[in-house]
């Protein structure tokens, strides 16, 4: 491809309205261009490099035995009505009327479509398994869309579902996507960490999600050094710190600890480190009756240690608190614990609360807690001597990096990452609710055991960038660029032999197959190398007169400080070794 | 590809719904399924095929210069407002709002957004000429969906779009793309006919329709038999069938002609040939004040001979109807002409009105005409004896079989066509409305020189099969088909060496890259058979027990009645043969 044909256009700025590395390199590289909040037009270079992630997502799909289809990006609300889903969902399902004001929907999955294709096409067991899959548009009314292409609106998907007789069937169809997530990550060319996900209220071990580890991520990976366990913060294990409690060894005592309501202030003040302090935390729990009136009212005390971050998704699995739970307003607060938040503790309480304690603070002895009075705290508090057992002991913080593993091997660290595929194993929840079945051997009719499989597609272009990126710009991995060799000609425009070099050396690498772009702009030599820095193509030959001259060019890397000069002929050899490097 | 990795459905019956051969076909076949009105799903079989088109589409696109990229399915109406189009456009364009009530539209075309990124992106003449296409999906809200994906609300159409300098820049850019449709057109192995078409108040000849020439379609594509001269209904001139008016030679005469209200009941009763008749049409236009309100209406006479019909768009380019008419209301005759409907003419009128005269009935001498009384016309009428001269002569009527062709060569023949592309060139209509402009040589800004260019990429399939058919099925040329050969194996499930000589067949032409599918389902040959025939495979392979002894396998082209014998060492090059016709 010649640049001339083609249509490159760089921005040496940056839009006002772009936060992440991504957004504002892929805006300067002339990839994406914005139309409205969170709608983006695809420009030809960015279209490019959408195009290679589809088509290695497609070729390991197919690879995998998935069959691709797609369903309308517009979809009647009747569907979506059935799952239960029109009306549950929130405003980030862009609702529609046509013209003859009937409901549809803008799809951002497509559990209904693809569940009422298989309730009429897939009749009977030997039709099972079944994988489809679709590369589609997807609409997602984000209520503040930003960051690019990495949460925009409109977007492209690969969605895939699989259908199954049974559980263990359905395993097997998650196993065969999860190696296959594998294989695609891989050919992307990016570092990047399958980690168990919380799979809510099937579980099991049967969610994983996707992460392209980047310093800028919103996601935290959990990970052990010693193993492969791997998880997100939400379902990362956090195992007690402290094997056994020891015996009380402090006399229980109230120390003034005026306007400090922080554990963190409190340990200064007290000259202890933070990892003595315990912080109470106060839920509360609504039971409603049948004409949705709160009936009655449960307050709960979650104790931490003082550095321990709470972790709602675990708090949500204790019983009792299952069904939701909020936190306790101060008036709740005062009237069980006679106090304001900052001072709050276990002991003294004027009305029973539900106790529940996480797994380190059960263990732990002669410990500070507040005293439920204004500006005074505890020390010296013991479990059993000075306030009874807690009603639970749970996991119910985050892992802070140096935690040990929960499988006994190494200690945990954390990645940021971008959440960029997901492999969940559904059950019957689409298939219940949209009475989705096949016959089995005996002619029953059976609800199809169900999984999905996603992966952003758009969103892996952003995600690459934010993980491979430099001053001058983009750093495109092989797979991913849009071109992966760009020839720069120093006067191809004034220059015979510069032409017919360039030309020459297009041709021979276009043959094998290499995506060369050769910039016959005519730009100034720093021009043009910005534009290709910028833009992130692996690898650059300048083709210069003293160059052939000397019958040498230089070569040079994406991430190299500095170029090579190979000689001419071994130009094709060494161009082609650098790109399966 | 085997059948237990695909995905095979076929259906004995058409649904209800289905009126046409190709919604029934690509129903039964298992290529798309409805999800809601004019929605449908693309199921493997289906999507196959149409991603045949695509890539036809864009290998050719791509070879005349046109860059690819994409714009978003939903935009703000805000650049529909620029454009004129949100307010204008009828109920087919779909509006909606997202979750801050904004107004959106989903694009049916895009001239909107890309003449947004030119008038950022192309900021001088040296960036000119520009050709940018997509590949998208596209709604319209079609007040009545049917016939399957031939008229579906949404669909994908490849919309190119070209920005030039200056008009005789734009020609050029025009001209490139009508030779890229047909070579488009040429691959995909269809007869279709390039027809000139009106391009509105533009003129000149810069219009052209790309018609699949089908019995069931709805265009009539006109064509010269004696030369190159092609052009669709609205378009094809129709010249005076008589070269000059001859002398009037009978005597006005008022005729009873009781109850018959048509020229052809007339010419019956009377005994004369249709095209002795002349028909009087109505038609009225107003002109309105500063409110709004009607200040003047005026009646026009619009006179063709018995046997034509009126052609609105050529009646829309006469001065004085250009503005737009509308058929004269009952009172409106009555007070003109004294009489109902049914018995009008040219004489005797009560109130002046416009006459306008078909170019054939201008000619003409001794014709009949309505003699504005119920129940009589008038013999014998002759232009300036029995009625003044008209005040216009035009072409207003539609072409007809074996009219003269306007060029002078031949005689006109028409063909039914199902439009599936459409070159056009749109002036600056949106870079004015849109203030988009680059900087000529001078430094001065120029609004933009556009051509839009589209294919009906899912209509094209559909057009196909209305094409290509049978009673058994579906037809597909061969660059078209979901797959090109099928292997059939009687008995793959029980007989190993059927199976192995099938397994060896498919991976054979699946190495020399042709598009092979092996049935390994283990139906009945009988079914089996009718499968693939339905769905339209171009080239079966049958291998049985008795062939392989034999040494021979049945190869048969889809429109062959009778199987041929191929040695076994001949079946590979035999279908490539078979593949290459």
């Amino acid at each position: 491809m010649k640049a001339s044909q083609f249509f490159v256009s760089t921005l040496k700025e940056a839009p006002a309205d772009a936060e992440v590395t991504s957004h504002k390199l892929m805006t300067r590289a002339g990839m994406i261009k914005k139309l409205g909040a969170g709608i983006y037009n695809y420009m030809p270079m960015g279209l490019r490099v959408i195009r290679k992630v589809e088509n290695i997502v497609r070729e390991e799909m197919n690879r995998a035995g998935a069959v691709e289809l797609t369903m309308p990006v517009v979809q009647p609300a009747e569907l979506w009505e059935e799952s239960g889903r029109f009306s549950k969902m929130g405003p980030e399902l862009l609702r529609l009327k046509d013209r003859h004001d009937r409901d549809f929907v803008m799809q951002p999955t497509s559990e209904e479509a693809i569940t009422d294709i298989a309730r009429q096409e897939l009749r009977s067991y030997k039709q099972l398994p079944k994988n489809f899959y679709q590369i589609q548009t997807k609409f997602r009314d984000e209520r503040r869309p930003r960051f690019g292409i990495m949460r925009g609106r409109e977007f492209t998907m690969k969605d895939a579902y699989s259908f199954d007789r049974d559980q263990a069937a359905a395993k097997a169809s998650y196993d065969v996507m999860r190696v296959a997530y594998r294989a695609i990550f891989d050919r992307f060319g990016l570092k990047y960490r399958a980690v168990a996900a919380d799979s809510g209220a099937i579980g099991g071990d049967l969610s994983e999600e996707f992460q392209v580890i980047a310093d800028t991520g919103e996601d935290a990976l959990i990970y052990s050094t010693g193993s492969d366990y791997a998880a997100n913060i939400e379902l990362a294990e956090a195992v007690a710190l402290i094997a056994a409690r020891g015996a009380a060894k402090e006399a229980l005592t109230k120390t003034p600890t005026p306007g400090k309501s922080t554990c963190a202030d409190v340990a200064t003040l007290l000259g202890l480190p933070l990892d003595r302090t315990v912080k109470s935390l106060v839920l509360a729990t609504d039971e409603l009756d049948d004409k949705g009136d709160v009936k009655k009212t449960t307050v709960w005390l979650l104790l931490l240690r003082g550095d321990h971050d709470m972790n709602e998704v675990k708090v949500g699995k204790i019983a009792g608190l299952k069904d939701g739970f909020r936190f306790a307003t101060v008036g709740e607060i005062e009237d069980h614990f006679g106090c304001k938040p900052g001072y709050l503790g276990p002991i003294g309480l004027k009305k029973p609360v539900k106790v529940v304690s996480d797994r380190t603070v059960a263990n732990m002895s002669d410990f500070v807690v507040g005293a439920n009075e204004l500006d005074f705290h505890l020390t010296g508090a013991n479990w059993g001597r000075d306030f009874p057992e807690p009603d639970a002991v749970a996991d119910i913080r985050n892992v802070v990096a140096g935690d040990p593993s929960p499988d006994g091997q190494g200690v945990l660290a954390i990645d940021r990452g971008i959440e960029v595929g997901h492999v969940f194993y559904l059950g019957t929840k689409y298939s219940k609710s949209m009475n989705a079945t096949f016959l089995d051997e005996t002619g029953k009719p059976q609800p199809f055991e169900m999984g999905c499989y996603g992966i952003g597609v758009t969103r892996i272009a952003a995600a690459a960038i934010e993980q491979n990126n430099d001053a001058r710009g983009i750093i495109w991995p092989v797979a991913l660029a849009p071109f992966t060799v760009v020839i720069c000609p120093i006067g191809y425009d004034r220059n015979a032999e510069v032409k017919a070099a360039a030309d020459k050396l297009h041709d021979e690498l276009a043959a094998v197959g290499v995506d060369v772009m050769l910039d016959d702009r005519g730009e100034r030599p720093g021009a043009m190398f910005a534009d290709w820095e910028l833009i992130g193509i692996p690898v650059r030959v300048v083709i210069s007169d003293r160059g052939l001259k000397e019958g040498q060019l230089e070569v040079q890397g994406r991430r190299e400080e500095k170029a090579s000069t190979v000689a001419l002929p071994d130009i094709v050899a060494d161009v082609r070794a650098r790109l399966a490097a």
